[in-house]
């Protein structure tokens, strides 16, 4: 069997080296040899910028870079966190994207990635193999509800052509705040981990739908759930306010009706014309939701307000509960109030966490466990809020629904 | 019937305005006000760099940015040709995109777009109108020549799905000098012109198929068509280079073998793999091979040499002529000799160009007809060497081709 790491696929052409032992990342443009990742996963980036004052790096914190004789400005960081992760260069207090990588949307504007290395073989679920594979397709439909024309993609499992009377479950799959619908099989590989998993007759043939959290009615105020970004701010006093975590990102308020539009759109425009597109089973033993951070918000919100029409919930780093103050008896409208009910309705209620987050979502599952509520709690070892613990949530999590 | 131009569906929740006459650009990020499109064409640029000694656009040429009180760098650059532009902003020197817009692969890495608005009406053949629509999906697939799986992208017309018995012809479509396969459905919408067009009866239904011209086997010294970029280079030295045409990047010379791999690996692989897994009718009648600028070189090169395969052919600003020194008698390798046997075997030759882009294609075309070649001359009026120019080809060669 022929496995080739993401680190191959991405690159394509990448052959030049950094510093002896620090391999390219596997998101750089062809031919740039950094930023570059060293075994123990310190990182050096390298930037030209030669008439600057001043170059960082910013990952996490701001690291400043230093310039070399020759114009150059490099940075070794210290060892990171394995994973996907955003990051940006300030020159002479600008921040932007690294020219010498691929951009990834995310906090609302197109910044740098930079993959930290897992080994090898851990990093194999998402990577291509030698297995029939499925297509993400690109979808156009018409959304009554915001009135505008909206992309979605739509991946359909490898047998999906060559079986043309067979029907599927669906899941529908969301990512996180200031991404957009193309983050899960861009920044996650969802189309390798589900060929994977269904080539290992370990998660059933599933079409799985991944749209844009964003919708906002015409009479409706446009809450720009992504445009909070440092980069699309008015004035320097705006800019000047404190960044959020991330890259150039602060995170806004999340309005009294949160994902309230978007529930409306998945019922009314969505879920119809998925079902009225593709070869799908119906019902709600059929159909499971489940979203990344403020994408598992979503899921939370869109399938505890309609249980008769989900069977399967999923939250990433991200659900209804995990920052206290959970009442089983009144939370989320006290749905989880009749345990055995909400046992029989719900088939799987899952909850996914990295291992650096923080004990939130532990919490959460332990006080529904408590409370007699069924859920399974997945936690991604030494990995923080970012797609390595999302790529292994769904990983888990595929395999556990449409039984 | 709803048309809604792709300034609407690319910028979305886009409404904060730049000046009072001027329109945030359609590529724009969700919110950013700037880059705006003034209604003479003049573009009007912001970025906050609020410590650095020298800020420019580079559009064409480069144009200084001026520091406001604020802090943040202005420039109205002068009116600019209708169409699709790569742009960078350099800061004290570093070349990088600008934070304001989404990022587009062209010249090598992920530079800055801006969209040149038409009037509405000249842009509605490229935008989402009420009619049926078809998919573009991603498709990775292993290739023996190159010993690497590869990612290239199917549109699939409308109504593909609904009519599973039915077959369909092949249009392979391909990018230019740094850019890849997402440029096709990315910056020059080749989905909804198809849709648009079949939906109207202009075209038959087709599939297209859009992957990467690099290609390299593993004993072959990588050409890195795509790495020569500035952001790539590994010195200093480099950098300083004189950068060529576009933002950032300096074409390297093609190699004597120019698309000799990618003309095997398309024979090899890609035909073979689209011919299995799609519903594909058989036949040199029903293959059409086209790119645009290095696309249309390999056109030329791969058709040419394989006229037992192929039965159309188009060059969208490139192709195996227009820079003089074209004899019919010998030119490649003397396809052209006989007149009437190339004419019995090519059902459509079509060279596209942008009028502002020099006289060339032209010459190529005359002296083709001078020759006996009967070919088919398309000029874009008042557009330059981008994506403009190969959306209106793309708009003319398509309704020509597979009757």
């Amino acid at each position: 069997m022929r496995i080739f790491t993401l680190a191959l696929l991405a690159c394509g052409l990448c052959s030049a080296q950094g510093a002896d032992d620090c391999k390219p990342s596997s998101l750089n443009i062809p031919g740039a040899p950094y930023p570059c990742v060293h075994p123990d996963r310190r990182v050096t980036f390298r930037v030209a910028a030669p008439d600057a004052q001043k170059v960082q790096v910013r990952l996490g914190g701001a690291h400043d870079m230093i310039r070399g004789a020759d114009g150059l400005w490099m940075a070794t960081i210290p060892p990171q966190v394995a994973g996907f992760h955003y990051y940006s260069i300030v020159i002479d207090g600008s921040v932007v994207a690294d020219p010498a990588t691929r951009s990834f949307f995310g906090s609302g504007w197109d910044n740098s990635g930079i993959e930290i290395s897992e080994p090898e073989a851990d990093a194999a679920y998402y990577s291509a193999k030698d297995v029939p594979h499925g297509q993400v397709s690109q979808r156009w439909y018409y959304s009554k509800v915001t009135g505008k024309w909206r992309r979605c993609y739509v991946y359909t499992p490898p047998e999906y052509d060559s079986h043309p009377r067979l029907k599927y479950p669906v899941l529908y799959l969301f990512h996180g705040w200031g991404e957009n619908e193309q983050g899960w099989h861009t920044q996650g590989h969802m189309d390798f981990i589900l060929d994977n998993l269904i080539a290992e007759k370990k998660a059933k043939p599933m079409i799985i739908v991944m749209d844009n959290l964003n919708a906002v009615k015409p009479d409706e105020a446009a809450t720009l759930y992504f445009a909070r970004s440092i980069i699309a701010r008015p004035s320097m006093a705006d800019l000047a306010a404190p960044p959020g975590a991330g890259a150039g990102g602060s995170r806004p308020g999340f309005p009294a009706n949160f994902g309230a539009t978007f529930t409306e759109l998945m019922l009314t425009d969505l879920i119809p014309m998925v079902e009225q597109t593709y070869r799908v089973l119906p019902g709600r033993e059929n159909r499971a939701m489940a979203g990344l951070s403020m994408g598992g918000m979503q899921s939370f919100q869109t399938v505890l307000t309609n249980l008769d029409k989900f069977a399967y919930l999923g939250g990433f780093s991200g659900s209804s509960g995990g920052r206290g103050g959970f009442d089983p008896k009144t939370s989320n409208n006290g749905v989880f109030a009749d345990a055995a009910a909400f046992n029989k309705k719900m088939k799987v209620l899952f909850l996914g966490i990295g291992s650096v987050e923080g004990p939130g979502t532990k919490n959460f599952s332990e006080a529904l466990t408590k409370a007699g509520i069924h859920n399974v709690y997945f936690e991604s070892p030494g990995t923080a809020h970012e797609w390595l613990t999302w790529r292994r949530c769904l990983n888990d999590f595929a395999p556990r629904i449409f039984k």
